[in-house]
């Protein structure tokens, strides 16, 4: 199975998509609107997308990618996300002067900074990337950091593993096909929908679940794209395809001028 | 008035904190943990801060800081953002070969790139700071991608200007101090609420407003550090301090585990 990813090989991505189909090939691609692209033309079959990290927040450009194409949320994934400090074979810890990554991965090291002041963190476009810009140029004053799988990937080598600060960093994923196909133990449904512009259109919109007894797991706003201050809202419910849950979003399409349903799946452990 | 702002001089709260306070005097900072600090040590009597982009979504950072420390909310205000291709006096846009900017800025300003194939992105840790760079080492090759006000702080020259894909591309920024003094012509509220974990725990919080006819126009769920998968709920309510809103927020104390309130503050246009 050929599942598209954002970012390089040996991506937290492409660790999260060989947790998911354990013998998949990777389609790596440089945009996310590119990973949603591969998949409509049939490049690969599935996509593997990260959706939140309970450090980072939302990754909110993949709640607008699939409010605008027709893909669809068959599975959930949680992924431990454990940062490594990882360099080209041969170089030590005590050579390292500069570490690149992304960011939000530098930031979620801070501990390992403030422990080596002597180290300079440089941000870099991607995670596995860097890992990848190290080898290549055989850098030995500079490692990345990375997954696990980064430093597989490159052969690289592991300096010192689990360098993230806050051991409670997770990152759901979820894998996405053209197909409108609910799994038969789903518990889970994702929705988005606008609502009119009237006084408690969303209270109105949210009671078609209090009153059929289903529960919200998640509620998110947007912005609508080209129509500032305007939002439409992603929630999450706790039940899968069920008498009740169809009956509310047959309510709640009375109501909304627009309702979407992302997927019905099972929920990520 | 000295004022706290994440980012270079130069940066689009620089331009935000001008508009709101003109004769302010910024003190800049590299984090975003600093600016709060700042004005909490009283190097600065406030900070200016982004909350919210059309385009990129919410500055959920901002969220989390917001509740962790006694700082709230005073005045909002919408800045129009329009990047600028900037360069160090002589360069032309001919001599252009790399633009140096925050990724968010460069991923807004695509058409220019796909006009000028030649050219490449180079990801920056700031817009303001991208025109310092090329300014200060006198780089002919190089441009930023930046707000007006980093020409001017740098003495630098706009080679195009308005070069941002979509002008529906706005940021609202918050003025925030230590003081919890409500505008008496207020007529925004911003709360954050944890809610206790049974069903429809979310719904009857939002019915204290709904029962009183208080709308809400922002919603958002943000998870909860150290506890994966629990949420707090960021709201923000279409009315001032009102005998109804202030019914409305006793009541949500009877449900809710936790309820602060950001700020009592104008609406911006």
């Amino acid at each position: 199975m050929k599942i598209a990813i954002q970012g390089e090989r040996g991506s937290f991505s492409h660790e999260a998509a060989l947790q998911m189909v354990p013998s998949c090939t990777v389609v790596p691609c440089a945009r996310s609107a590119e990973v949603f692209a591969s998949v409509l033309r049939k490049r690969a079959q599935a996509a593997v997308i990260p959706i939140e990290n309970t450090l980072a927040g939302p990754v909110t450009e993949h709640f607008d990618l699939l409010l605008e194409h027709p893909l669809f949320i068959q599975r959930e994934h949680r992924l431990r996300i454990r940062h490594n400090l990882i360099a080209a074979p041969g170089t030590k810890l005590a050579d390292v002067r500069r570490v690149l990554s992304h960011p939000v991965a530098l930031d979620q090291c801070r501990n390992f900074f403030r422990e080596h002041l002597d180290i300079q963190q440089v941000p870099f476009y991607d995670t596995a990337g860097s890992v990848k810009h190290v080898t290549e140029h055989s850098e030995r004053d500079a490692a990345g950091i990375a997954s696990k799988q980064a430093a597989i990937e490159y052969h690289a080598k592991i300096l010192k593993a689990g360098i993230e600060d806050d051991p409670k960093n997770f990152t759901r994923f979820f894998l996405i096909t053209p197909q409108q196909r609910w799994a038969a133990d789903a518990n889970k449904t994702s929705i988005v929908f606008s609502v009119p512009d009237e006084p408690g259109a969303l209270f109105k919109s949210l009671a078609v679940f209090a009153l059929r007894d289903i529960s919200l797991s998640k509620i998110e706003s947007r912005p609508v794209k080209g129509l500032p201050w305007h939002y439409v809202f992603y929630v999450d419910l706790k039940c899968g395809q069920t008498a009740a849950s169809e009956n509310a979003l047959r309510h709640l399409r009375e109501i909304c001028p627009m309702v979407k349903i992302l997927g019905i799946y099972k929920a990520g452990q």
